[in-house]
Order: C-alpha cells, then structure tokens, then sequence
C-alpha cells in the first residue's frame, strides 16, 4: 500500500505532566484574560525548540487565510488587478522557465479550474514548486484577464479568460508524490475516498441521488394528501417476518435488540396511531450473502397510508415517478396509469415475476401443439409444460443465428442451461430453404401450428424448454431465466441493440403463500409454507378470504410489484388491519409456534384498538437511483457501500474482531 | 391490560391442502382467465357454511367505497344534496329518539369533524348503532346544509354548516368497547399507539419536527454553499472515540460490526474524497444508561464543511437556526452572529458549559475578600476557591426568601447540596435591618467587599460555595448545579417567573484534553487524559499546538458548543486534517496502545491522501425539536421512543431474549 509512507514517530518528547500537578491562577476567573488564565505565563514564552517538523509544517497550515470568492463568483464578479484568495486544489505543474510557472488550481469541487501563473519574484513561486499536484492549498493573488491570441476569435469559457498571479501560497496539506492519481487510476475498494475523490461521475452520482430524495420528499410533503415523514427506530426486536435478521446484545445477559429489515410493524402500529399518512428514508438490515444488488444495509422510501387500499398507493407512487422522471430524466415521464400484470401472466409471458419487456421474445406455452416424441426428446418429465420463446434474428441469416446460439450456449452465461434437470433447451434456427422450415422434429402439423402461433421470420431462433406440470412459484422459471440471459448475451456481443427507455409495470396478484423452501430463513411456521411477501399481506378479494379456510395456497394476495426494465423498484401491499385475521394467519395458517406468535402482540394489540385499513410501498432508494443513472450496481450510488462477500466495508475493515472486554459487557462468549 | 381481549382462535377448523397436490390447469397461460387460472372451478362455487364470524366482517371491511372526498375538499367544495362517501373514525352517538340518532365523524387525521344524522328509515341506523365510538367507518350519505336557528348570527365554521344524512355505513374495525379514551385518559408507554390516538399535541409534535427537518434541509440545500445529503453506513465498526457502542455480531466467527456513535470518521473521509460539503440527518447510537434527555438511539443533523474553518460551521447553523426560528417560531429568529463565550467564563460565571443566561445569577469568586475564619467555617479544604452568586428576593422580603431557601434544602432537589464534601453552602440573606446586613460572620470590611461587588438588595439571597483550588473540568460545578437546581425550584414554587425567550451562544476554547476519569468508558489511552470531545479535534492556534509539546493539558481545542437555555444543541470542531498530527495525538498524547491505534488506520490513510482542513458540527435534532417545542422531553417529539430505564421499547418489547439458535447462528454462548 503506497498510502502506509505516512510520518511515523518515535513516542518519546513528550513532556507531559499530569494535570493535578499544575497549580496556577492567583487572577479573578471573570476577568478577560480567563481565556488562558491556567497557562502558566513562563511555559508560554519557551517555544520548544525541538518542534518536530510536521507539528511546524501543521502550525502553518491551521492558520491559512478564508477565501475572498467561491469560484463561480469570482468568474462571475472578476475585476481585474483585485487581490482574491482561492482554495482549491493543486494541478500539474508546468516550468515554462526557470522564472515562470503555470498550474491549474481546481475548486474545492473540482468543477471548475483557474490558471495560476507564477513568477520568480516572490517566496510562492519557489513553495509551488515544493508542492505535489492534488495538494490542497490557498492562494492568494491578482486577477488578471488571459491574454488571447488576435487570431482566436471563438468565445472562450469564463475560466479561460482569467488568471491569478500567484502572491502566496499556504499549503495545507501534502498528497503523496508516491500517488498516482490521473482520470484511468483505478483504486481498490479500500481506498473508496481516492476512488469518489478521482472520480467525478462517482461523485456526481452522490449529488443526483441527494437530488432524487427531495424530489421523493416534495412530491410527498406537497400532494393534497399530505405525509409526514416520521423516523421509526433502528433497535428493534427480533420477530420472524421472513430475512435473517442483526441481532444488537445489549447489556442485560441474554437480551438483545434486532436491526429492522424495514419499518413495516411500526409504520403498520403508525396507522392504528391516527397517522393517516407517513414516509420515511428509512435503513433496513438484512444478513444475507452480497450480490451486485443487495447491500446488508440499504435505504428504501417507506410509506404507509390508512383509509385506502393499493389503488391509493399505486397511484401516489406513480406520481412519485412521474416527478422524478419529469425532473432529473432525459427520457418522457412514464404517463399514469402504470399497467397491471399479474404474477400468472408475467410468469407465463416473461417466466420472470420482474421482466423486462422491452425486448418482446414472449414465451408461449405449446405443449398441447407437440407430438410427443418431440416432448420426449426434449425432457424425460411426465407430461411436462413446454413454453417457447423466439429470438428475432439479427439479418434474417440462419447462419449467423446458428453462431450466435453455440457461442451462447459454450458460454459460461449459457452453458449451466444445458443441464437443466428438466431437459436442455431444444433449438431450432427457422430457415425457409430447410424442409419444414427446419422444424422437422415437429412433425408437419405441429410445425404448421407453432408457425402460427409464433409468427417466425427467416433465421430467427425458436427455444422450447420443458418444465414439471405444477403452478408457478418463486420469481422465475428456467426459460424465463433462459430469456434474460440470451437476450443480455445478445446485447453484449452486438447481435441485438440494446434496449431503451423505460417500461413501468405493477405486478400484481401474487399467491399469499408459496412454499417454505422458497424462503430463508422463514417465518418459523410449521404449516411447509410461508407467506410469499410477509405475513401482514392481506388476501385481495372477499373471495381470497375464503379460500383461506378451504385452500389457502389459492388465495391471492393484494400485492404489488413495481417493476421496471427487469428491476424490480419496489413492492408493496394492503395490510390486514384485523387482528382476529392477522392472529388467523399467523397462528392456524402458518402455523407459527405459540413463542414466535407473541413476538407480535404489541402489532396485534395496535391492530386491535380499532386500526383503519391501510396500505403501503417500500421503494428500493439504492436500486432506484441506480436504475435512473443507469448503473450496474448499487454499489455506484452509495458512499460507502459494503463491497466484500461477507458484507465488508473493505475501507474502514469492519466487521472487525470482537474485544474480548466487549464480550463480557455483553454477557457472551465465543463459541470454540 | 384491557386490549388482550381480543378474539382467540381454536386452530382446528383449517381445510389445509398441500400444494403439490393441487392439479389444474387445462388452459392457455396467455389467456385472460389466466388470474386465477390455477383456482378449481369447484371451489370457487363452494363459500364454505363455517365461515366464522370474525372472517366474514373481515370480508366486508376488505371492500369499502372509496372516499369521494377527504374533509378540506368536502367543506370548500360542498354542494347540497350530493351524494359523498367519507372516511373517519366515529364520535360519541347521542340518540335523540327511537328513530334518530346523531354521531359526529372525525376524518382520518382527526383535524376536523362533521355530524352525521341517522333517521331509522334504512339499515344503516340500526348499524350506526351496533359501532363503537372510535371505530373507523366508510359513511356513504347526502350532504346537507345545517339548519340555523334564525336567532343565532354569530358566524359559524365550516365544520358546523354541513351534516350528512346517513345512508350507508361501512364498519371497518372495531374500537373495543371496554376501552376507554378520552383526551383526559392516560396510556402507558406499552400502548403507544394509544397515547398518539388520542394526543393531538404528540401527533403535531410529529408534524412539526418534519416541517423543521425540512427547513434545515432548505438551508443547507439552497445556500451558496450547496450542501449535498449524503447517507454514510450504520454497520460501521468499534472505534475507540469515547462513548460505550453497540456491537452487531456477523456469522463469521469473532467479528462484529459496531453501530456509529456517530458519522464522524465517514464524513471527515468523504472531505478527504472531494465533497466539499455534506450533510445528513444521521442516526447515532450510545450504548449508555437511559437519562430524559438521552436515547439509546438519536438523529443528529451531522454536517462537514471542508477548506473550512470553525467559523464557517457556526456561519452555516446560524443560518439554520435563524431560519427555523424565522419560519416556525412566535420569538422572534436570533440575531446573528450569537455570541462566543469561552468554556472558563461560562464556567466561572455560570458552573455550567450549558448555561442558561437568561435569570442572571452570576457567580462571582470572592475567596480573596474572605477572612480566613469565614473560609475555614464554610470548608475543610486547604486554601480552596470560593464563589458567590445571589438570587434576588421576590418581594424584598427577608422573611419570604428565608421560607424559600429553607424548603428548597429540604426538598429532594436541594437536599443533596448539603452533603456536598467540599462544603455545605453559605447561605446569606440581606437584610437591611440587621447588622451588617445579616452579613456579620463576613467581617466589616469583607460585608463591604461583598456588598459592592454582589451589590444586593434588601431581602436577596447570597450563597456562598467552596471549592478545590484546581482548573475547570468536566461540564459543571457544584455551585453551577445549585444555582441551576435553585433557579428551578424557584420557578416550580412560584417564587421566580419562568425565563422566556431564546439565549444562544457559541461556548468555546474548551480544553482539548480533559482527566480520563472524565469519560466512560474512554479512549483506551494509557496517558491519565482523553480527548474532551474527540480525539479528531485540532487544536485552536498555533500556540495551542506548540503547547502539546509543553503541556497537553493546556491546549485549548477549536471545539464550539451551541447552547441555549441552558440546552446543549450540538457541538462542533475543526478536525485535525493531518494525518502525522492525528497519529501523534492517538499514539503520543493519548497513548492509545498499536492495536486500538490501528483502527484507526482507514481514517489516518484517507488524511494522508492530501485531506483539505475541514470543520463541522452535529446538532441534536431530537432536543433541538424538543427546545423549539418546550417539551421537557426528547420523547415527545419522537414517535417511538424507549422509556424504559435499561433502553427498553416498551411497546414491542425490545430488547427481547437471544434464541439459542441465534445464538448459534452468530457463534456466541451466554456466560453464565
């Protein structure tokens, strides 16, 4: 590490005394010279002489002179032949002669840079060339206008048309000389202050996503309906909702509090409050493993509604879009209302319960078209679903088609699709000049129906992919995720043009319940299912609430997804505000055990004292700015994002070990 | 505890089907039936008979009108004879006869409130009447002016020139009838949700405290100084900086997160990454015992300014302060810039580094007027300081201040000042008609001296203190305590009038370190001294930093408090931005053993990265909210707050038991 070539001391010239030792003051405390009235007149002549050289170097940098002018309005204000101090940051350093000098001083911003010329008739022109580039200083000088050449008639930006005379110089502090840092330095994650500090896209991605949160807020504190945005805690307590959960000891043996994977109980205790409407930036915590798009901490615009059901909420969040899209987005502001899918449809159409579907290549299902020798080759399932989706080609060229599909399938984005359990995907390239079109295996009827149904041109791919006879659960099938990968393959090698703009959707009608394996950790009941979303989702019709009693993996959930592009920005629901229901669902349908059950009587209880209906969203901040500057990752609009697998924030080394002293106050031990 | 009286379940009568075991589906994915394509037809026809009863009300509460308008739209916009839907909570009905009754509606924020009338002539009458009051309620009715009684011409509000004949009521929960509230009707802490309900005055503290974060928002957003919110981790990790932290244990073995006391490392590191001005409403956390003023967990406006100077931070929050006053307070907004008084004169005129200035009551030191016998009655100490201040009498009446002062020595808030070792106070009354003024024991020519300088009046109370003969440490003196507790009192008992108005002040020139036993539980150092706020304070001057050399002990720091009212608000420093100057500090001064040193390390390396100075400041938000509001409380103006004395949330019960398989999971044990 270039960075560890810091001073490092000899601990030994201290002299210090001890406090009690220093008696002192025979003056009145009231009078003015209290400021230093416990410093002995004697010690305060006898400078040390052996002040080392970087407390000296120190002494001068404390006391540097404030800055007559912000950049913009010095380049808005300037007189020429004024004397003006800047603070900013040193350039490259040019030695035109041995008595002349030029530098570019940036602004503490590093969105604008002056000139600064300086010659061989003062101290400063000597310190500046003492001085490493990307040094922070203050420079005091004259204003003078830059010469321009009588042939260079174009107009020239204010920051070309001036220039400091260089006075002084304070340096106020030293970047190394052994640091490179030019616009292609690349950092590690542990130096993420050289990576934001190189790295003005970085930076700016910071000041659109503060940008972004005032347009949430005005869009929220302004409209007719009037939120209040509330902070709820951050110690919490454990209760089984679904993620694995922080857990924070405290000082009393076997007590701990738990971080909130979000503010759902106490926004939900907030509307049996008489709070009609609240939102918050609220953290939210969840132990899992890193991806690209999880953080273990992450931010998400929490707000909750009472008296009104998702139809309110959708609405009030697509207003929240529309704002910021109109606002901050080259791109037209989506127009309202978003569409409502429903999970069966996006899962049957895109086999993704968050699809992008911009790129069309819908997914049919056509195992009732197939001969079954054709299913049989393709899966050795008992009669499997097969769906099939069709890839428009690039040039209507069955060879090309047929190159791009090996490469994608040798790819290490394909290849894991070959051994799909349920049968590799079954490939076929339509080609006019084939028999068939090149879709014999089908036999003459079922080439003649799938034709039709999938509408093929000369040398687009057809895929058919079988899966097992059951209902869609979880958030993709196999095709589906086939689908995604392709088309990204695609895009990434130039065989399609990658999609634009932006497609907003509301994915709707999810099943309330879904199998306990799909989640993790799970809510602990014992019933082999869990609640799809978490356990306060209320059923979405009269009908839905009685198909808890006579199937309750039927009933369906008054949820909602917002997806857009593939990404899904956030999720929502009506609650149920009953807690006769609400112990039902808990109790007798998830079958939670009596222990985990009282984890929610003080929910149960607010619920009880006469709570309104209510409704509310949590949007993904992270995920929302990312989507909006078109990042890859999360990590692109956070500060300080978590960057290693086991959740590390690499720059500061935490989580770090735990103290054995810390241990004890919190009544733990380490398990051998 | 009345609410447990809720509906309790029989967990019998579930029909519950496995989900493997559901077959269906004969049809097309992409037709339209598709939404509930995987529902049986046969069960869908079949509404089970035992529905119990709690699930068919819920089922009808499920589906209820939307409103038509809320309360502000209906009162500007209200025509005769149409036809509304509203939403609210129900009033006390008062049924005037057989077939009419009468129940005032609240809306849904409890603002405003509208009477509804109910003829017997449809259902919803005998409804209306099997509701509780408190129960919120869709009311579908028609709008209809009230009739004015031809004698009454006062001018009526809104409120009370419309009614709604009742024509449909929807019950959407049910308000226990057992339960009683009333705006009398006190709530325990466990029931939070119903102290909110039924306290407008909690509710509004909510609303205020987001409009006031608001205008700190526009202050710092807008100024010429364009601040950006930037959000910093709360999974950080244990750093010696004073206060005791939560840790937040990993599922890799032995390490653990801590939560930020506060975000004071993440923001001098974003100065050193090119943000030249940050601000975030951060959460902090302090592992400390529970104290009116203090939460476990607490929101501070945290700001950073850097090229920047002390000077600029106290610029910046007075503009905060001075526009929050200006928008959201009767006072007039404070002038600026606020006054700077340093740490020795406040603690020398008032005992306390948070004085409130308003009530005078200067303390004066006057050992050196006292005769020697007068000193030796009044301590036991060796040549000790003594100091003096004096309470005016209410009405100049020697016996009323004598009756004052007696009761407040024995009441459990003046009682403990006698047993203070130092010495009890000296309690003088001045009394013209004794001799020497009642101030024999003094001495003729002391009684002078004290007279001149103290310069009371007939019936004023002089107190007298001693001290040890040592400098200024910590936040108070006794005598700064007594004359705080007796100003108090004296308000409480009448015999002073309560202080008004705002008194802010910059208190600075702290010292940089003060005595280790000062802190709990400290920085770790070996060196008897801590930092006094942080170890990442600069000292002030040049000469401050010559002193670490000569004595620690007496450098000041460039530390400010902003205090009002004998409130600290917040407090801010320039920081040290030199990397060599903060390790010598950490390793020299403080004596901070390598490993703790160590710690530090990310901090250190982004310093050495050529940080420009910074300085900054984190003001309290909960308590300046409390201050704006005059709530002797930070928990009420936060929404839930822990009561309990070890940090509890009473209301949901946090903290709550470890399990063992958390426990497990985070490879801990509980000591035993």
């Amino acid at each position: 590490m270039i960075l560890s070539a810091g001073v490092r001391l000899r601990s030994s010239f201290l002299l210090t005394k001890s406090l009690r030792s220093s008696r002192s003051i025979p003056c009145m405390p009231q009078s003015s010279a209290l400021r230093r009235f416990h410093r002995p007149a004697c010690l305060r002549q006898s400078t040390t002489p052996e002040l080392p050289a970087f407390l000296q170097t120190y002494k001068k940098a404390v006391e540097f002179p404030p800055a007559t002018h912000d950049f913009e309005s010095f380049l808005s204000q300037a007189e020429p032949n004024t004397q003006v101090v800047l603070h900013g940051y040193l350039g490259q350093r040019a030695d035109l002669s041995k008595k002349l000098s030029f530098v570019r001083l940036s602004d503490p911003a590093m969105k604008h840079s002056l000139q600064v010329v300086a010659f061989a008739k003062n101290d400063a022109f000597e310190q500046l060339k003492g001085l490493n580039t990307h040094s922070p200083v203050a420079v005091r000088g004259t204003a003078q206008r830059k010469k321009q050449k009588a042939s260079d008639t174009t107009e020239q930006a204010p920051e070309d048309m001036w220039e400091i005379a260089l006075e002084e110089i304070h340096p106020l502090n030293d970047f190394p000389k052994e640091l490179i840092m030019t616009p292609e330095t690349v950092f590690a994650p542990e130096q993420r202050y050289l990576q934001l500090r190189s790295d003005a896209e970085l930076r700016e991605a910071l000041a659109f996503r503060a940008e972004a949160r005032n347009i949430c807020k005005k869009e929220l504190d302004e409209g007719s309906d009037r939120f209040v945005e509330i902070e709820t805690p951050v110690l919490f307590k454990s209760t089984p909702e679904g993620a694995r959960e922080f857990l924070v000891p405290t000082r009393r043996p076997g007590l701990a509090y738990a971080l909130p994977q979000s503010p759902q109980q106490y926004k939900q205790i907030l509307m049996a409050s008489g709070i009609p409407r609240y939102y918050q930036f609220a953290r939210c915590f969840r132990d899992e493993d890193l991806r690209a798009d999880r953080q273990p901490e992450f931010t998400q615009l929490d707000m909750e509604m009472s008296f009104a059901t998702g139809q309110d909420v959708m609405r009030t969040i697509e207003g929240v879009i529309r704002r910021l899209w109109s606002t901050l987005m080259k791109d037209p502001a989506p127009e309202g209302p978003f569409k409502k899918v429903s999970y069966q449809e996006v899962m049957a159409k895109y086999g993704s319960d968050k699809p992008d579907t911009r790129y069309g290549m819908e997914i049919m299902r056509i195992d009732h078209l197939l001969p079954v020798d054709l299913v049989d080759k393709i899966s050795d399932l008992t009669e499997p679903i097969v769906e099939a989706f069709k890839l428009e080609a690039n040039e209507n060229d069955p060879q090309d088609t047929h190159k791009f599909i090996s490469q994608f399938l040798e790819s290490p984005a394909g290849a894991p699709f070959n051994s799909n359990p349920d049968g590799a995907p079954g490939v076929f390239v339509f080609n006019g000049r084939q028999p068939l079109c090149g879709l014999q295996p089908f036999g003459f009827e079922a080439a003649e129906q799938v034709e039709e149904v999938l509408d093929p041109d000369h040398g687009d791919l057809i895929i058919l992919q079988a899966r097992p006879r059951a209902p869609f659960s979880g958030g993709s099938t196999p095709i589906g995720d086939l689908r995604r990968a392709m088309h990204a393959y695609a895009v990434s090698t130039g065989f399609k043009p990658a999609p634009t703009g932006f497609d907003f959707m509301w994915v709707v009608d999810f099943p309330l319940f879904s199998p306990s394996s799909d989640t993790e950790p799970g809510q602990g009941g014992a019933a082999g299912i869990s609640s799809t979303h978490h356990p306060f989702t209320a059923p979405k019709t009269a009908a839905d609430v009685d198909m808890l009693l006579i199937d309750p993996t039927q009933a369906v959930a008054d949820h909602y997804d917002l997806v857009v592009n593939g990404v899904e920005l956030g999720g929502g629901s009506r609650r149920i505000h009953d807690a006769a229901v609400q112990e039902f669902i808990l109790r007798d349908i998830l079958k939670m055990p009596v222990e985990r059950l009282a984890d929610f009587s003080h929910l149960l209880d607010a619920l009880r004292a006469g709570c309104p209906p209510h409704a509310g969203l949590a949007l993904g901040f992270d995920r929302l700015v990312a989507v909006m500057l078109g990042k890859e990752s999360v990590r692109d609009v956070i500060a300080f994002p978590k960057t290693g697998k086991g959740g590390d924030d690499a720059m500061v080394k935490a989580p770090s070990p735990i103290t054995e002293q810390a241990l004890e106050t919190y009544h733990l031990r380490l398990r051998e």
